[in-house]
């Protein structure tokens, strides 16, 4: 049978079936890990299912930052250092990366928290998480406030880039099934995907 | 062995290996069919793989829009009558979703050229797409020009969805992997995600 909603049931749900149905319905989302310190050095580590491709040239990536998240500090450190990292999450990962979502008091690190690792990056303030195979390190470069609902669209431009040399096809791309990166949907079911097939490149 | 490129080394590959990589690095991205019609009733039908959830209250997606996109006409159609829709991509249809993505002359609908059915959508311009499961209708809500690379972010407002009811859990998930949606990594892979796990809300 198939369900029809239109806006103004959408908005009679409740709280949680709503966010629920909603959370669904752009499909399948990433599953990174954001890290963060602000300038003394303490590190923020927050989990997000919003990172997204915006261009190779410059190579530039987006997220999306919720007014209400509990990863404020991650905008907050952002701001202040201007760097911050995005690490895959792998399907060994799962657990101590979906931690990092609870509410930890002020001056507590979720590295601290989760078991994780963070790795220097340089002279960067913002650490890499040891254990993820795919490490990119960015510098935020614009920011765009939606009017709609006051999340933000943060900008970065990639810096560095960090990953094992097994997991990249010949053609430069990086097969994300052999490093087993997960992917989220809805608001908290983990996925891992297997690769069907590729498709070629459309000429009429 | 681990591989570590810094901004010039990845200036420098070549356009498709730089490509290729870049579009590995967000992650597993959505996989959607954006639906629109001009005033005259020409639809016009693209593969997106930048869909985003932005928030559940308003219910908005978001998603990107390239300077280059051969799906130009998407935008043209979105701000000519305010309303598109987003059809979800499931494993039977990837061969005909992709064939959307050639650069079919003006005139010519990408509907016709893939077999794929328009379906109407009461008063609106836009059709939804027939084979899809899940199907959303939007109302463009704003956008922000990126001044990094000229991509524009899309918002817009859920008008209204239609889905299968054996899809959806009883807390108002849709399990995506019951209705074999797909997911889109680096420039052309196409996977099928399994469920690993549900966690639950982190609670300190």
């Amino acid at each position: 049978m198939k369900v029809k909603l239109i806006e103004s049931e959408l908005a009679r749900l409740g709280k949680v079936p709503r966010l629920n149905l909603v959370n669904s319905l752009s499909g399948y989302k990433s599953a990174n890990l954001i890290a963060t310190a602000n300038s003394k050095g303490q590190t923020n580590l927050a989990i997000f299912s919003s990172v997204i491709h915006l261009g190779s040239d410059p190579a530039l990536l987006g997220f999306i930052l919720r007014p209400t998240t509990v990863s404020r500090h991650t905008y907050d450190n952002i701001r202040d250092t201007s760097d911050y990292t995005i690490n895959h999450i792998h399907e060994d990962m799962i657990e101590s990366a979906h931690q990092t979502s609870g509410k930890y008091p002020a001056g507590h690190s979720e590295f601290e928290a989760t078991g994780l690792t963070p790795e220097p990056w340089q002279d960067h303030r913002a650490p890499f998480v040891a254990e993820s195979k795919i490490q990119i390190g960015l510098r935020f470069e614009e920011e765009h406030l939606l009017e709609a609902n006051r999340t933000r669209l943060i900008v970065g431009r990639i810096l560095e880039i960090r990953f094992p040399s097994e997991i990249q096809d010949p053609d430069g791309t990086l097969d994300l099934s052999r490093a087993k990166v997960v992917t989220i949907s809805g608001a908290d079911t983990y996925s891992l995907p297997a690769t069907i097939r590729r498709m070629p490149y459309v000429r009429l």
